[in-house]
């Protein structure tokens, strides 16, 4: 018995999350790459703009979306530009999983507040953070793959929401530079970001009504939200801080046993989240490259503050990793395939 | 007339914080080294262990406290060393600035619980953080180097404390590597924390009672503190996070203006602390090298949260440059002497 | 039919070698780990080491070399520690893998004066560098894995000494900091080395010996070795300078030409070596993380010299990657199983 | 008596090399900077641009070359640029110290042939390289910035040329990335540059011809060159490989220390090149951010070849602070006012 393959489109292939999908997906074994699209590089073989990826005979095409007669395709075109073409591809029968940030919100008016821009084609989308909405995805069409910051903070707290167990969350998150894409600027230009922190966006970065939208749905718990560049290229590292309501200083130890085990049986059966016990604390090494992340922490100070971190690659679990994973889900592909690589230490 | 030179030593100035302090002070028109001491590199030239530093003929000796017939001495070891050796160099009538830990708690109890060790020369200090003791700096015999931590996150939120306008203050704070010191370790080793980050004492720091016991002079504020390693050489990065008492949601704008004024207000007359304005947030490479202190932000977003954020070198305005600082202070120099430089860029 | 798996231990697990083993063999669908051992770590679950390597419950265990009941054996030991465990190990009847420098002389009197030590186990081994010795590699009990400045010395300037093209040959070799192994040192201390580059052993390292001896058997070039670290974790980018004897200012091009063609038959059949045409020059980060070697540049100048450019992985193409390649070769396998992964690439 | 302080301007003030000139201009006692232009930046407060520069209350302007009316003017402008605007500059009396490339070449052919474009304006000039030129520097109008690469290779290879030593010389140099400039670019973006080493212009860069046209002015040495990006942010490292022409291989101690006290000779009396002994090598840090230029290695091989290694920060010894030592030559000044500060390490 053959089995078809499932063939795939990128749409938009030249940028670092266009990249990722290719290198991991060349791994899986069910799937064909059949287009990967790019205005800027149309006609180009794939290696001249992504040189670790050689001899797959891979060229950049400059297509139309109703062309793409495939079964999945992926868009990693920036916001604003997504919602002009997926319609389209929806109409010829694919599945879209979307990366950038215009179908993340149910409410178009937050989307449009925070993006400051009019959404000239909402649809009906899943959020894609498989922790979540598992069940939903599989039966998508349409799969708003998550912000980079979003899901490194939403793993982190997800249990304190569900379990009411603080009302703010302040979420200190370094992001690796790649997380602002492959077009030099100013803060990204080697001199300027090298051997120096530059925080951004202390209380205005669109990522925030993302968690915020995500974790109120079990609670009134209110997000507050500042990232930071640090020089990494990949990798984000979540701090977050918060105030236990069920706070009691003779009891810390307890406290912090209950608050393992509440993410223990949270993330029990996840294939890539990882809570790390007995003191160890999440880097970005450990997971560079792959597609886990790891939370841990689990520390209370005497002022009944508790400290949670996690740590993602932000081009793999916060962007294409994460976007294969839902693509496994949709078509019924073993959950981790092509992504069960560990993280690249040192 | 001939102006008599200021005589000091340098004891323990093989690490970091020695090499600051020779490469500062040679520029000092009023100060002559006189020793360097070092037991492990006694009778080895300077140059051997700091090789930008080259023609001063000055050599590292294994002196005893007792002979160091100078004017000032620079206490660059260790905590629990400097209090082995403070009492004797006071004898010997020199005043002493001491860069560790020993003298900068007012309170024994905290000291011994936080450093793990009793105090055998407990000792009256002044905490030499310029902008806060000034006064008593100009008349100490012995002052307390602040540390590293506590100079940037004091520096950020000491009027929140003056003016009580926050109950807590959370200290998320990102440091360059350099902050560990000179000597080799796993989290030191450049495969382990380049391209990472690395959160440690998530709540333990003995930084954070340091910081707790200045900012609680003037308020019950209680400071929660958690530190991480970034891929950076020198600079702290502190992100001050906290929920203003006085917040409304209908009047951010005037809050914000509230408060860089006090701000300004508060460090109008320091000749190295910067407050920013018009949305421009410190970053390292803008203090890189130099004594100067950027502070800003003044973000408050819907949750009432604010964000204030500081940048210092941790080796100068953190560790050596401070200490100059003071040194000029004790001995009646034009305040900025030898220290006006700016930050290093890129 | 059931296929038995092929056991294999690593011995010297600890490393940044060892990690890298692990990281790739649990890819390969023919391999169990049966063992990993360390003497410092026994007892110790290798995620406390390796965090990036989860939930494969292997242990550290210090074994008696003659306990080894596997069929193939790295030794991830260093040079002296190698020739003492290899011949017990061999008696069990196990393949061996050493990544050492101790079987990779076929002269004993240059091993002993380039590593200042006497051999006391001198065995016949297989130089383990596919490119050259596939065949010899196949049959062989014990095999002598490359440095990682040879490998990427040698692939460069191999059809050089073959057609006798070059008198001399200058490497110029740039590597990450990986390549001085886990343990702590005041060279590889992040303060020290990052925004930095340190030329060292400028004229006497033992890898120039290595590199001389293979490039040595088919012509009378001579081999001059200059290593640099540079702030990287991994990779060594190697510049190749040499005089053409057979250069004539008129006639660059074909020149050129002739040397990319003689570069492309060399390597034709070669899984993990790509030339690299059309000016592309090898970088780093496109072979991070993988087994492939970028060979390119063929410029030559107005002088006659050629710069031709090599770019390798030094912990896997240079060490745990080419020592699986081994592995696969010994083993019958395909021969890059678990080995396929692109470069990460940003 | 009131001493007349020189006044300065920089033209094209907003990249490195112009704030470097401020950061340093800064600490002199005898210039004032009246004015720095910026087509981009008119109207703008430096320390927008360059934020580590605070309270000197300078603006760019755009200003006409004419309108200069100062002592000394810098040119920090682009190749092509400034030689539109120094004869004009020069009209006005000013002195006239140029950071591009423009005036570097005796030979106008050889400009047009590397910088691919005709030179409008032909003027003589004198090579800034104190350690060369520093008598006909005092009396000159109009002195060339010496470029980076040059700076750094000539410092290396002098003695060898003027004593006819060798006949070829093969410089291998690594650079920092801030010698790109301020602009964004591909090669220069960190997720690209960061973890990396890019070579670049193998046989082909415009500093080769700069660097053979000093060097061929004492013997007939051919000079190969091939410059790397390595991912640091100041400095150029230099290795500089030749084989010797006096080689012969009983006698290399007698050889090493003949070249060593060579050097030593060449660069006695030179405030800013420091020849390093007793084997120690030069590194970036030592001379990070000051004007020294560390030479040392004098290493021989058993093949004749001779590595010797020059460290230099590109922005200070290499142009802005090579700028100011040509400023303070032709003004008279003290050669190395303002200039003194060691290098920062870490």
């Amino acid at each position: 018995m053959v089995l078809k393959m499932t063939e795939i489109a990128i749409v938009g292939g030249s940028g670092y999350t266009g990249g990722e999908l290719i290198r991991i997906l060349e791994k899986h074994p069910h799937v064909d790459i059949k287009y990967i699209t790019s205005r800027k590089y149309a006609d180009v073989p794939i290696e001249k703009v992504h040189p670790n990826i050689r001899d797959l005979n891979l060229i950049f095409q400059d297509l139309n979306p109703k062309e793409l007669d495939v079964d999945v395709v992926f868009t990693a075109t920036p916001h604003g530009a997504s919602m002009k073409i997926v319609p389209e591809i929806l109409e010829t029968g694919a599945k879209v999983i979307d990366l950038s940030g215009d179908y993340r919100f149910k409410d178009m008016a937050t989307y449009e507040k925070w993006y400051g821009m009019d959404h000239i084609a909402p649809l009906k989308a899943v959020y894609g953070l498989p922790e979540i909405y598992r069940e939903d995805i599989k039966k998508a069409d349409l799969v708003a793959n998550p912000g980079c910051f979003p899901t490194g903070a939403i793993l982190a707290t997800l249990p304190l929401s569900k379990e009411k167990l603080v009302d703010n969350v302040i979420i200190d998150s370094k992001t690796g530079i790649s997380g602002g894409g492959v077009t030099p600027a100013e803060n990204f230009h080697f001199p300027n970001c090298s051997d120096n922190v530059i925080p951004y966006n202390l209380t205005s970065h669109r990522h925030m009504p993302e968690i915020q939208q995500e974790l109120g749905l079990y609670s009134k718990i209110k997000v507050s939200f500042t990232p930071h560049l640090v020089p990494v290229i990949r990798g984000i590292l979540t701090t977050s801080h918060s105030f236990l309501n069920i706070y009691d200083s003779s009891d810390i130890e307890s406290k912090k046993e209950y608050l393992l085990n509440l993410y223990k049986k949270q993330y029990k059966n996840e294939p890539f989240v990882k809570v790390l016990e007995n003191g160890e604390i999440p880097t970005l090494n450990a997971v560079r490259g792959s597609n886990f992340g790891h939370i841990g922490g689990f520390e209370i100070d005497e002022n009944g503050r508790l400290v949670i971190i996690s740590a993602i690659d932000n081009l793999v679990k916060g962007a294409s990793g994460q976007a294969i994973h839902n693509m496994n889900l949709i078509c019924g592909f073993k959950e981790n395939e092509a992504l069960e690589s560990y993280g690249m230490r040192p």
